[in-house]
This record gives structure tokens, C-alpha cells and sequence, in this order.
């Protein structure tokens, strides 16, 4: 079977798989990817020519010749002298897709109370190493942010209000700035006023105000499995227990899983779910998922809390919907936040409460009173202006180049057995390491060459996650994270080998 | 018995009733005022040539003549041509001091359910009448602030480090900001290290996070009575049960009343206590008390929550030490802010969670994250250069003329049976009304006539304060600010006149 015939067939599906906002090169060099990936073409295999390129995608020869670029750059093919474009004969076959989770193994409800220790003991171990590299943060580092454009506004916005730092600011929050988030949430799909929104001290602020207003300290929580420790700290300072519900790599929380908890605990009081680009997995429910899961949490009178900094972060041709979007009962409390998107320095995020809304009012008010004005304003300059948008639009690039060096690298160092999904978007890969190796004795082996790593004990209270870790891609300097990842590929495969030797 | 042999007598008094640091002036208008009030110079009666105040006092004709300005300005003395000065013959007996509380009346614990109704009720009745004069607020107007230095420090900071906003801030707070504040904590009599520091989104959200360290949902936490509202909303909040313990206008929390309310509520878990200019009251507690309440809530294991904002508010000639001074075990948690001090708008304050302290870390970490860095950089340059002493001087003097001016319109305008204590600084009078009048009525008279006042009814869960009202005098339009008080002073009168022709 020659390249030619199988490049065309796999053609047919290209329409229906690749979303159609991507440049060209890029969809043409995921479709060559894939097919790399999967052993259609395997190493050795000469690619098409250009001139065959053009023809049968019919496109430029610089949109042929940058789609080669971008595999040559991931180390999936290489160019011989005279003689065109091979699949790269190194190239072994690719790390297999995540493993689906197994749905029969719904833990028991736990309120476990170590996860705060557990965090701590990973940050003093970081501190030990302060110049390591940094694989496990989960913020994009500040020069992938608009520093100066952010810094020019609020020195704008100060030369223009002096009085921003010594009068009280209004209760919600600007009114200006939640009405232009009013106006933006429409493209998640959500129809709110400026009223409905309350401005929180980012993101968690919103997340700990609704859980706060529909549990009470001992009640239970579903929560996706795995999941953002932070979310696992918040439900253990409140006195919660979490569920935890098995979730897709690809699809996010299992629905008939979440289904079958509510039947068997009739306690649980509220599901707290990232639906788009969760954190660790990267994982995107797909909207048929999202109505189901609105409908459920609807139908079983029980608090649907989601959290949704990362939707602008996803490469897709339209815009992702919350799962707001679907809400018609006020069941979906809508929790985000700008730290992620826009600058981690400016605690913004924002609440719609569902039929909860007034009663976070009144939490938000008791606990911290209303945010700082001065970045508040800042931020409605910047929504206003589409100054936002440009920004999101070359942050989503950056991301993206970051994220294909990086799968091209753990795809290359990391042992067999190892399996990942490259995600959607954003900047996480969670990573299944080989049976022979704990995430443990890796993020300790890691540090000590000073290179950080988060480990998949912290997302989960059941210790599911001990052979996982997270990594994320924040640094701009490309070439000491792929160096980084490379160095940590060739600690898991010795552990690895070792495992392998003493079992022999 | 003429005037001279009066002041003479009064004289003897005054080295010990006045702290030495007022300006000479201020203090002799004091001893004054004290003589008028007292009705020991009635009214019609001559006051002491300029000659003879210069002679008798050894002071200089400018501090005589500005003594006499203050007690003109206060509407207590007036000049007649070529006669000399006066006490104004309109001048009614001086209103009494206020009560001091029935020690005996020690209320259950009741979790009241309804404090943020009522205080949503009272928003929404102000918003009817936006253009309403504030007397019923708890901040000073922005002009009594640095808005000018604040915003020139933000520019620096702002071109100086251009990532404030992006990067991701330190946990605990600036390591900078802290270190200047444990030195200047230093005044307060607190000894800590700027790693025993956590920043906080204002005082309340210390106040908050100190509460949810040392309680369960359900427990009982001793408060004063009255006692700032947004600390009852706290408590709600929190589903904690309010003990109201009495307070005394002049000392404030009444220790034997807490001694015999610890005996017979084993179930008590924390004592929160403004112990420097207690709002409402306005009163400070003596060192002696501050010493005994420490020991009795180290005695008796419990958490001695300290919210102290106002405590550099004081008139006084030595700093007022904090309850933490006299903590030697950690049972103190420490909550203090610069909302009130130095800027409204910058969602700064503090906490020291005594031997709670890594639990507090924990819950704020979980809560919110760390503050925003920009006003925390601003606030270490206050700090550090002697800008914020300067701008406390003037913001103590500027409050003393607006208390005195204050004073004098109450005095003057509300009916007989009228109580108060006029406090020690900052920008609180805390009235009782005669029988006759409801605080919920004058504050609906008052705000018809576009008055906002603050009813009592608010600052107890236990219905203990219909008869009082809070006023505050936080605008720098010292004009408008005595309309508005006479006005309401007719109010008040008009009310007790109508009762007692109803009566008779």
C-alpha cells in the first residue's frame, strides 16, 4: 500500500476531525501526524513529494512546505538530500492514546485530610531547589502575557480615576466591567446581566463561595476524577467529602459514572466540574455530554458548579459553550476567572450563582467585601478594546508551538508503556508513566536535576493517580523545556530498565 | 462664684486628664468645653479676658486666641463687641455621658438568622435616595486619604516592575511589605517576623479566616454588645451562634460579664474584640483590661480574636498597645487592616494566627490565593518612608476637628435624654436616643430628608440597640456635615415632643 493511496483515504475523514479554523499547514500536518502516530506510516515510509502534496490537498507550495516544517520540528519525519521526506526510521512507534477510565471502579466517599500536607510537603521539597526548572506550575509564565499593554492601562487608568486606591469600591464589582462580561458571555453561550455577575479574588474565590452556598461541612461533593488539587483543598478546608467520578482523556467526566453515584449516594449535594480543558487531564466534554450532565445535576435538584477558567485557551474554530449555556433552572453555578487567560498578577474572576445567586451575595460580602477597583478597571479597558482578543489569538499560537515541542519530545524520550493525549489546548499533558515506575521516585529523581514536576498522587484522595504525572509547558525558553523534558523522558526509561532488570 | 476662680480650680485637674501630646491650645479648649458640659461655666457667663487665659494658663496670645476659636467654632462661647466672650446663652445642659451596660442582662446564644436582611433592607433604602448625605458609613471620604501620594506611588511601582500584574504573586504576601510591618507591629507591643504575616483582602476576610480556624459550624463565639454588624454577617455566615457580652462605652468589653459567660457556656470556642475604638462605641480598653482578658481566654484555652483597624486613630499621647502585646502562648490571632488608615480602596489587611497560624495559611491559600501584588508594593514604600506617618497625623487631626464639630452640633440639636460619649478618635458616635424615639423611625424621618444614619438595630442579634443610632463623620464638608446632624437633631426633638404630647 503506497503513501499516496493512504493519505487519501485518510483525507476523507480530515473535514470532519480537524476544526476548520486552524491554518491550513497546521491541519495538514496533524492529519500527517496522526497517521505517523497510528503506524499508517511507518518509519522509513518516503512521504508524498511536494508537488503530490499540493496536488492532492490542493494547496501552496508554502503551505505544503510549512506543514513539512512543523513534523520535521516534532521529529516525526526528516529530509534526505535529494530525495525528499521520510518518516523518521527513529521513530518508534508513538506513545500510545491515555487509557480510558475504568467505570466499575467508583471509589467510596472519603473526606480525606491530607491533601493540604501532601501540597506542602511537594512546595518545601521545590524550595529546596529554587533555580529548578519549572514542568509543574499551572500558570503560563508572564511573558506569555501582555506586560506592557497591561502596565500602560493601568497607569491610564490611574493618571484617570486618582481616587481608584482610596475610595470604596461598588459591592459586586465595577459595574462598567461586568457589564462588557455580561456582553462577552454570550459566546460561551451564556445569556446573564451585569447583576447576575459578581467579581471575586479569582477563580477559587468563586469555586470555595459556591460550594460554600449549597453544602454544608460533613455533605458530599462529585467531583471528576482526576482532579485540580486545589479544588481537593478547598473541599477539605470546607469539612466536605469528595466523590470522586471516573473521567475521560478525551471526553471529560463520565456521565453514566456521575449517573450511577447519584443513585447509590443520595447524599451528594453538588458536582463540581472543569468542562473544558479540565486540569490535569486537558480533556474537552463535547456539548452532547455537557446537555446530559446539565440535565442530570436538573433533574436530581443538586448543584452543577462548574469551573471554566481555561475555555478560551482551546484551538476551535467556534467558540467552546460553558455549561451555563444549557442551563434553564438555575442548577449551573458559573465560576471563571481571567488568571489563567489574561494575568496570573490580577486576582479577577467572577460568579454567576444559579438560584444561588443571592445567597453568594451575601457569602462574598461577609468573607471579603468587594475586589480592589484599580485592575478591575485595567481589565475593562482591555475587554473593551479587543486589545483581549489579539492577545488570546497570539497566546492560543503560543501555546500551541509549545504544546506540539512538547509532545514531539515526551513522544520521543519517554519508555514504552508510557501514554498520553496530546490535549486540545492549554498547557497540561497528563502523563501514565509505565507500571515499573511511581510518579514519586520520578519527581524525586527530577528535582534533583533540578527539574519540577507535579506527581499524580495529588489528584485524587484514593491514591489513583500514583503512576501519573502532570506536566505543563509555561516557559517561553523552548529549548531548555525540551531539554528538560528530554532529561526527565531518560529518568523514567532507567527506572524503567532497572525495573525490568530486577524483575529479570 | 465668678469664672477665674472656676477655671483655676478645673485647673488643677488638667496635666492628668490630658495626653500631653495635644497641641496646647486643643487642650485648654478641652478643659473648656469640660466646663461648659459640666455646667460648671453656665451659660451668659463671662469667659477670662485673653489677659487673664494668658496669665492664668502661661501661655501665649495666639494659643489663647486660638483655644477660644475652637470653642467658638463649637458653638460653646461668642464673642460680644468691646464685652469679651461669652458661654453662649442657648447653651443647654451638656448631654450626659452614655450608659454603661446592665451587666446582669447577659443574653442567651442565638444564632440569628437575619442580620443580612436587615442590612440589605437598609442598602436598599438608601439606594432610593442616592443623593443622601452620609452619616451612616463606616470609612472616611476619599479627600481624607493620600489619593495623590497613593497614586504616585502606584505609577513608580507600576514602571518600575512592569510584571506586577502578570506575574504570579508570593503566597503569604509580599516578603518586602511583611517585613515592614512586623518591624512596625513592633509599636503595637506584637513581636512576630514577617513569616508570621499572611495578607489578607481586607480586615474582614482575617476576621473571617480567623473564625473558620478555631470553629465549627454550630459553635458559640463570645462577642461585644454593641458590635460591628459586618462581624454578626460574618458570623451567620459561618452558621456560628453570637454570645453578646456587654460593653461599656468608655472601657468596652466588659471582662466580668465575659468571666461569668465562660463559667456558664462551656461551649464558647473564641472571643472576638475590637479593643482600640471599638465600633460603634468608640471605646478603648485600658491596658489592665487588656492584660485580664488575655489571661482569662489563655486560662481558659480559647481563641482571643483581636480585630483592631482603628487602633492609630487614637488621640493619644504613647501608641495603644493591641490585646497581642500581652499574648504569650499564641492564644491571640491578631486581624488588623490599612482599609481604615490609609486607603478605602486597596483591600489590604493582615493576620497573625497566633498558634493557629499554619491552619490559617492553609484556609487562605484554599479561599483565595495570595493578594494582588500592585497595592502591596505601594504600601512598603508608605511604609517605609515616613509618608504614612505623615499622612496619620494629619488624618487624626482632621478627624479630632470633624469629632469636636460633631459634638458640638449633637449637642446642641438633639432632645433632652439624649446620651453619648464622645470617643476617643476616630469617626463613631454612638447615641442613644430618649424613650420616646425608635431608631428605625428617625432613620426613615432622616432619610426622606436625604440623611443617611446607621440604626442600632443592626449591631445586636438580640434587638438590645432600637434606642440607638451610629453616626460617623466621615466627609471634610464640615458645613454640611452640621446641617445635616442639626437637622437630624430636629428630627429627633420633634419625635420626643410628639411622644410626650401623645402621652400626656
Amino acid at each position: 500500500m503506497d503513501t499516496v493511496m493512504q493519505s487519501e483515504r485518510a483525507d476523507l475523514a480530515l473535514k470532519d476531525v480537524l476544526p476548520a479554523s486552524e491554518p491550513l499547514y497546521r491541519q495538514l500536518a496533524g492529519h500527517y501526524r496522526r497517521a505517523i502516530r497510528n503506524g499508517v506510516l511507518r518509519p522509513g515510509e518516503r512521504m508524498p513529494s511536494m508537488r503530490a502534496f499540493m496536488q492532492r490537498h490542493g494547496v501552496s507550495l508554502a503551505t505544503a512546505t510549512e506543514s513539512y516544517r512543523v513534523l520535521e520540528r516534532e521529529a516525526l519525519i526528516e529530509a534526505r538530500p535529494r530525495a525528499g521526506y521520510f518518516v523518521r526510521a527513529s521513530q518508534r512507534a508513538a506513545l500510545p492514546a491515555a487509557s480510558e477510565p475504568d467505570l466499575a471502579a467508583l471509589p467510596q466517599a472519603a473526606q480525606f485530610v491530607g491533601i493540604h500536607s501532601a501540597i506542602s510537603a511537594i512546595v518545601s521539597q521545590y524550595q529546596r531547589y529554587p533555580d529548578a526548572f519549572n514542568l509543574g506550575g499551572a500558570t503560563a509564565s508572564a511573558d506569555l502575557y501582555p506586560t506592557d499593554a497591561l502596565q500602560k492601562a493601568a497607569l491610564r487608568a490611574l493618571r484617570r480615576r486618582p481616587t481608584l486606591l482610596t475610595a470604596v469600591g461598588p459591592d459586586q464589582g465595577d459595574p462598567a466591567l461586568r457589564a462588557i462580561i455580561a456582553r462577552r458571555a454570550l459566546e460561551a453561550g451564556i445569556q446573564i446581566g451585569a447583576d447576575d455577575i459578581i467579581m471575586t479574588h479569582g477563580g477559587i474565590e468563586a469555586v470555595n463561595l459556591a460550594l460554600r452556598a449549597v453544602t454544608q461541612p460533613g455533605d458530599t461533593v462529585a467531583v471528576e476524577s482526576p482532579c485540580f488539587f486545589g479544588l481537593l483543598q478547598a473541599l477539605e478546608s470546607l469539612g466536605l467529602r469528595a466523590l470522586e467520578i471516573p473521567a475521560s482523556p478525551t471526553s471529560g467526566l463520565a456521565i453514566e459514572a456521575l449517573e450511577f453515584a447519584l443513585q447509590t449516594h443520595p447524599d451528594i449535594k453538588a458536582v463540581v466540574v472543569v468542562p473544558n480543558l479540565q486540569n490535569p487531564l486537558g480533556s474537552v466534554m463535547p456539548d452532547s455530554h455537557k446537555a446530559r450532565l446539565v440535565e442530570l445535576c436538573a433533574r436530581a435538584r443538586i448543584a452543577l458548579i462548574e469551573d471554566d477558567p481555561y475555555r478560551e485557551l482551546v484551538d476551535s474554530a467556534q467558540p467552546l459553550r460553558s455549561l451555563k449555556a444549557w442551563d434553564n433552572d438555575g442548577t449551573v453555578i458559573h465560576c471563571t476567572s481571567f488568571n489563567k487567560t489574561l494575568a496570573p498578577g490580577m486576582r479577577i474572576g467572577w460568579i454567576n450563582g444559579g438560584r444561588w445567586h443571592p445567597r453568594i451575595g451575601m457569602l462574598k460580602f461577609a468573607q471579603s467585601r468587594h475586589n480592589e477597583q484599580l485592575s478591575q478597571v485595567v481589565l475593562a479597558e482591555f475587554l473593551e478594546t479587543n486589545a483581549y482578543e489579539r492577545h488570546l489569538r497570539r497566546l492560543r499560537d503560543r501555546l500551541r508551538l509549545q504544546r506540539e515541542r512538547m509532545s514531539a519530545a515526551i513522544g520521543t524520550s519517554f519508555p514504552d508503556g508510557t501514554r498520553f493525549t496530546p490535549p486540545a489546548g492549554g498547557m497540561f499533558f497528563w502523563i501514565e508513566l509505565p507500571h515499573a515506575v511511581s510518579s514519586a521516585a520520578l519527581f524525586d529523581a527530577a528535582l534533583k536535576q533540578r527539574i519540577r514536576v507535579m506527581p499524580g498522587t495529588v489528584f485524587s484522595n484514593a491514591g489513583r493517580f500514583d503512576r501519573f504525572i502532570r506536566l505543563s509547558c509555561p516557559s517561553t525558553d523552548l529549548e531548555r523545556a525540551d531539554e528538560a523534558v528530554l532529561k526527565l523522558g531518560r529518568l523514567a526509561t532507567a527506572m524503567a530498565a532497572r525495573a525490568a532488570t530486577q524483575a529479570a
